[in-house]
């Protein structure tokens, strides 16, 4: 990669104290805690966005909160910067650190505390995977409705720092409409706790304000979240269409006549290739675009939603409609999409793009974007949660020619800038990072963007928490 | 009433430059935008919540973004307060004024800019009604969800102030659920827009920090609200109890079996007979208690939950089920719930609590409740949103008795405080206000509201918006 984006210039007098700091941090710790060896370090030099890595000063893995304020503590003190980091699943690079910085990783936290059915809410450790909340309350007829396609290794923590999305978040909104509260160590160390099991909270909504702060307003060592009843049935229904732009023009006619399936997933003609070579899910090859429209309910509850939906896709000349069959078709159609980028990694290289449009620019968006990646020769898979408006753009590249992967950088902020000039935004689920962090400029004026650091700073005044992301270097106060 | 709570010390300097003040005004608005002759400042001397007054310096109703800018620009470079105001509705006193404080009244930016259908959207002017936005869309079967009692009269930018609710809120959450942008103009006139017709923003979600944040953190001047399709049929049903307990620990048992119908509304015997005696909707007079139960969708839909929801209210000893005949009769049911609070106004002098419990604490709450206002020999009604929780006593009294007015008083905080010893908190829909200011501390910690404060400080350093609301006078910065 080209790593056109720069992190924060190391401290150098953090840098000569380190063999200090590692010594005070392992008086904070149990033995088995702390991480500072060279090759040890190695799994913790990047996330899931692999064109940066940064080799941090340590690694501290606490097993308590307690343990997380006294870390935190020790560092306010000492002016070392604090990465958080779930399980490192990030698209944006929000959970790389930096070579001053401590990375401070949640996953020993990972027990699911309480279980309160009678409030619908459950109590997790941070360091929980998603899929485990939802597993754990299925016996009783219960989920956790956010499902990240990396919800198998994700953790709830991370979940909350990005405000996650998913497939199903059509219906049931994204990480900040499913979480009631959290227990948060601010940078020196104090524990508040925001929400909690009841509607709402009298003062000001810090909680829905942390959900998605990217790790820079403290760390979050527990959370409360919503349980959902699961629905008596489920059933994903694929679409194929003539062209992306027939699919794109179907899914806004949807929403727009007020029908809100479950999920609306959309592919086009690349994506369905490389999924379908994967998954062998049965996805109809020779379709230009598909459409995975999710319906739930009782029997006559789906057939009823899908009798209109069909009737609108007719109009959009929809080649094939295929319903599955059995349970287990079910879960072929979903692991198809849920392992799309992890399918797409085995072909190339690929950054992912996560710009959100409003649902009348679909179409325009698709038919630009396809011009920009001509334009810089490269290729590109569309698969994406359609109905929310959130596109996810694979820009495929060879990460070892460093000219190919400035091109892809290159088209990916285009493509990000041109989701923002259609009324849209730089990111729909995965987060600013440092990723999008220098195109925030292009999305918010200085007015705007002058207000967020205020808030910012608010919390974390000497900007020691996750320092190098979510907003521009020039222009800060630190 | 008592006046136990205390509004910040009116300005000396503010005062005496009062007639300089109000001419400096006038040469920022027409003419005609500007209130401060004594008899016609009377309408804005208080709120919902009668049982504080206070007459502002001055009134100012600007028609534009610009002017408003205009307007608190001048008021910040000369350090004078200023208190928004939309219709007047608040029940905790949100948009009761001060001596030395401007009141900016948004009651004239009452459009509706532009309704986008295709992206389920509308643009709103700050001072549309809440009920306007419903009926302009609802030719094209679609609406606008969070509906307060008060919604033919309070405003859109006041909702969001307070983050209001409603009987519906039950499925479609409240505002903060159906807000998707804000024009916000910032205490020294600076105009920035959070969100968008796009799902979720890069950055910060300040769009939720603002809603709910009482005006303390700007005027907001429009909104882009989020419209619903209308479901193909709705319908209210009566459920009479032999008891307030019976009545809770059926709304308990609905929705931790994962029910989630429309709305649940909750009535006890004294909110039974008053609310009858003004609407004549047909409500069991018998009843210890009453549920009005709305569920909706298709006939074999809502047929389908009503039989879920009897068998669990069986085992509760439900004494009628009363389905209404027609549209007529629905919206007399609907008539007399929402008019609960008039109806109340007829026969006595009232406070409305607002606490908010988690739902397993119902039953709890409701008995401890009568005990309370028992002990200070004071008349209560219940009438309230159960499916959330969110619980509103009435409490009785009468105005001109200064010893019924502190007794009511002190049992109101007595209440609130239950519903926060419950794990529930202080207000589920209605604001902070000055009510409830005082009982912050009881809710929060020092960390906690320490960090609340430090957020609205980096709005408005010098606390010039709504001073004297929300946060204890005692331990702030200003």
């Amino acid at each position: 990669m080209t790593g056109a984006i720069a992190f924060k210039t190391p401290k150098p007098e953090i840098l000569a104290r380190r063999d200090t700091i590692i010594s005070d941090l392992g008086g904070l710790l149990p033995t088995d805690c702390l991480i500072h060896e060279a090759r040890e370090l190695v799994p913790f030099e990047t996330d899931a966005f692999l064109a940066y890595t940064r080799v941090p000063l340590a690694v501290c893995l606490p097993e308590t909160t307690e343990q997380v304020a006294r870390v935190l503590a020790y560092c306010h003190e000492n002016g070392i910067p604090v990465v958080p980091r779930g399980a490192g699943t990030s698209l944006s690079g929000g959970a790389i650190g930096q070579e001053d910085a401590i990375i401070l990783g949640l996953s020993r936290m990972n027990r699911i505390l309480d279980i309160d059915l009678p409030n619908r809410a459950a109590v997790v450790q941070a360091g929980v995977t998603n899929i485990a909340i939802s597993e754990a309350v299925k016996p009783e007829g219960f989920f956790y409705a956010p499902d990240p396609s990396s919800q198998l290794a994700c953790t709830i923590g991370g979940n909350i720092g990005m405000n996650s999305g998913g497939a199903h978040c059509l219906k049931y909104g994204v990480t900040t409409n499913n979480l009631m509260g959290v227990k948060l160590v601010l940078t020196d160390g104090t524990v508040i706790e925001l929400g909690g099991k009841a509607l709402d909270a009298a003062g000001l909504d810090l909680l829905a304000l942390v959900c998605g702060s990217e790790g820079q307003f403290g760390i979050i060592t527990e959370a409360t979240v919503r349980l959902l009843a699961s629905p008596e049935g489920a059933r994903p229904v694929l679409f194929g269409f003539p062209t992306s732009e027939s699919a794109g023009a179907c899914v806004t006619d949807i929403i727009a006549a007020g029908i809100i399936p479950v999920a609306i997933e959309f592919m086009d003609k690349p994506a369905i290739e490389i999924c379908e070579a994967f998954a062998k899910a049965g996805y109809p090859l020779d379709a230009g675009a598909l459409l995975i429209i999710e319906v739930e309910g009782s029997e006559d509850e789906m057939e009823a939603m899908l009798a209109r939906i069909i009737a609108i896709a007719e109009t959009h000349g929809v080649m094939a409609i295929r319903r599955c069959q059995s349970a287990t078709e079910a879960a072929l159609i979903w692991k198809g999409r849920k392992s799309a980028f992890g399918a797409t990694g085995r072909i190339a290289d690929y950054i992912c793009m996560d710009g959100t449009v409003p649902l009348s620019q679909l179409s325009h968006v698709l038919k630009k974007t396809s011009e920009i990646t001509d334009r810089y020769g490269l290729r590109v898979a569309n698969v994406f949660h359609a109905g929310d408006g959130n596109m996810h753009p694979l820009i495929l590249y060879n990460i070892n020619d460093p000219e190919d992967a400035a091109r892809a950088e290159e088209a990916g902020a285009e493509i990000l800038k041109l989701c923002v000039d259609a009324g849209g935004c730089l990111t729909g689920e995965h987060g600013v990072g440092i990723e999008k962090r220098d195109l925030m400029r292009h999305q918010y004026g200085e007015a705007d963007l002058r207000q967020q650091m205020a808030v910012r700073a608010a919390f974390d005044a000497e900007w020691m928490l996750n320092p190098s992301k979510v907003f521009p270097l020039e222009g800060r106060d630190d």
